[in-house]
């Protein structure tokens, strides 16, 4: 597994906590079943391009070797990957309209995620970059609660249904996290503003210091202490299957900040020009295809070009 | 009327054709009647700022004093603006639905303008930077016809009734300007592609060199022979009318690069921040109140926030 080449090299380990299920999905461009996908799986293998990663998870009893092995292949440390074999791994079946975007949940199966606990392997509790991937928020707090490190960066990311079922266990949790990431649907159901200033002024009164916003195809808003950083989607033109493409952002900005060992403003800004380069990968193909295929140097050039269509 | 000071100065005037008219607007925010709007009257104020600018349209028997006095402060050559007393000056009413994306026409009187042809007076034939403004592709043509400089820049606006009741024409005319500006559902309308990349490279081959998508909120996109520039909307907060917000950005475009006697890419990149700083004004406000109340310490302070929101 080839990494991303980082100037300063003094990476730590980023630990993930999220899904991992089988996909059934339906694009106007076609449609697949029992495809690897949920949340850790798409955030960690994004990861690992940059930094060590330690995937927390639950599968179930028809967990295939083969999309273990893809795992493996990525270095990504399955020690917190529980294997639950008295049910089958979580499944989610869904459908994208014409414009790619709104989707339609037409099917979801918790199975071995319904008892799930994370729990963390003792040598990872140690971790000073941890992102708290889409699960219910009381799971996520269950990971903050682990945690040694007095300074650990903790990124969230979410989804509407947690909003709408668990609101006071994400307004909780969100009191401890640094750097929250969201759609701008969600951010308009968790904060009633529909203009995006407003709303990442918002989101930052509730606890995060650092928080961005994505659009899809529209990029992305990065609000910080007195500042705001905007920058746009890669130019996508084979857009294939978006599931993922959220996961896969926060999972290499993450990787890309722990390979540095930093959170200021600055290398948070040159992460989210790689995270948007990562994630243009995962929604050219479905399931994590393309993404586990695309490579350091095709994610290195499409970088220079983000930077070429923004800079002046 | 005090000038964005750029630090070259071979200042080139702007010829401006367009519709100036009176609308009644309704928007969430409220609503307004009889306030002085069309392509002409924005864009001529916007390319004030910047350079000697030349307004080319008609007004009817009802056109106030003090509407032309509001052209005059800004320095306005008001030398090819006609007035037909035969008939009262074009209206138009709309209404804005609630996220200002969609909007309702309830009612267009041409008046005037249905027998409107713009004649260029002698003096102002030589121009060598001429913006289009939305009016009918006919018209448009009409001022190319009288041009005498060979090496004019040539910019192009349109609306979405043009390219449905008058394509061939429109088609026509694209075969003879420089650099189109275009939103993002016109430009699908146009071309049939959703995808602005692809419909970005599908303009370019209509005719214009240069090509610029807009996306309302989201920015804007350049399109240029072997690249593509991405820049965001300025950040506003206090979104009150969006009526003119694209003849603006294009007017300010343009007195821009007249200002600078340049049309490369780089100067259009600039010119684009500007646009974009200028057009923000318009929002804030109904009619062009806002624009030309707005002034040049503001325009400034607004390219240098979207600078910082935008360069690494």
């Amino acid at each position: 597994m080839q990494r991303v080449k980082l100037s300063e090299a003094d990476a730590q380990p980023v630990l993930i906590v999220g899904s991992v299920g089988y996909d059934d999905i339906e694009t106007p461009h076609g449609k697949d079943t029992r495809i690897l996908g949920g949340s850790a799986s798409y955030a960690c293998l994004a990861s690992s391009y940059f930094a060590p990663t330690r995937m927390v998870a639950v599968v179930g009893n028809d967990f295939s070797e083969a999309d273990r092995r893809r795992l493996d292949d990525h270095g990504i440390d399955t020690a917190g990957l529980q294997e639950d074999l008295s049910g089958p791994t979580f499944t989610w079946s869904g459908k994208y309209l014409d414009d790619f975007n709104d989707r339609e949940t037409l099917d979801i199966q918790l199975n071995v995620f319904e008892k799930f606990e994370p729990v963390l392997p003792d040598a990872q509790k140690d971790s000073r970059f941890v992102l708290l991937g889409n699960i219910h928020p009381g799971l996520q707090a269950h990971v903050l609660d682990q945690l040694v490190a007095e300074d650990a960066f903790v990124a969230v990311d979410t989804i509407d249904l947690w909003i709408t079922t668990a609101k006071p266990a994400f307004l909780e949790l969100l009191k401890r996290v640094d750097f929250l990431v969201i759609n701008d649907s969600e951010s308009e159901l968790l904060t009633g503003e529909s203009n995006i200033i407003k709303a990442g002024a918002a989101l930052r009164q509730l606890g995060p210091d650092k928080v961005v916003i994505k659009k899809g195809a529209h990029g992305a808003y990065f609000f910080y202490e007195n500042g705001l950083f905007a920058l746009p989607a890669y130019p996508v033109t084979e857009l294939r299957d978006p599931t993922g493409a959220g996961d896969t952002f926060l999972g290499a900005v993450m990787g890309m900040l722990a390979a540095l060992n930093k959170t200021d403003i600055d290398s948070i800004k040159q992460a989210l020009f790689y995270g948007t380069a990562v994630a243009s990968l995962t929604v050219e193909a479905f399931s994590c295809d393309r993404l586990e295929s695309g490579g350091v140097e095709t994610i290195e050039s499409r970088v220079k070009e983000l930077k070429q269509m923004t800079q002046l």
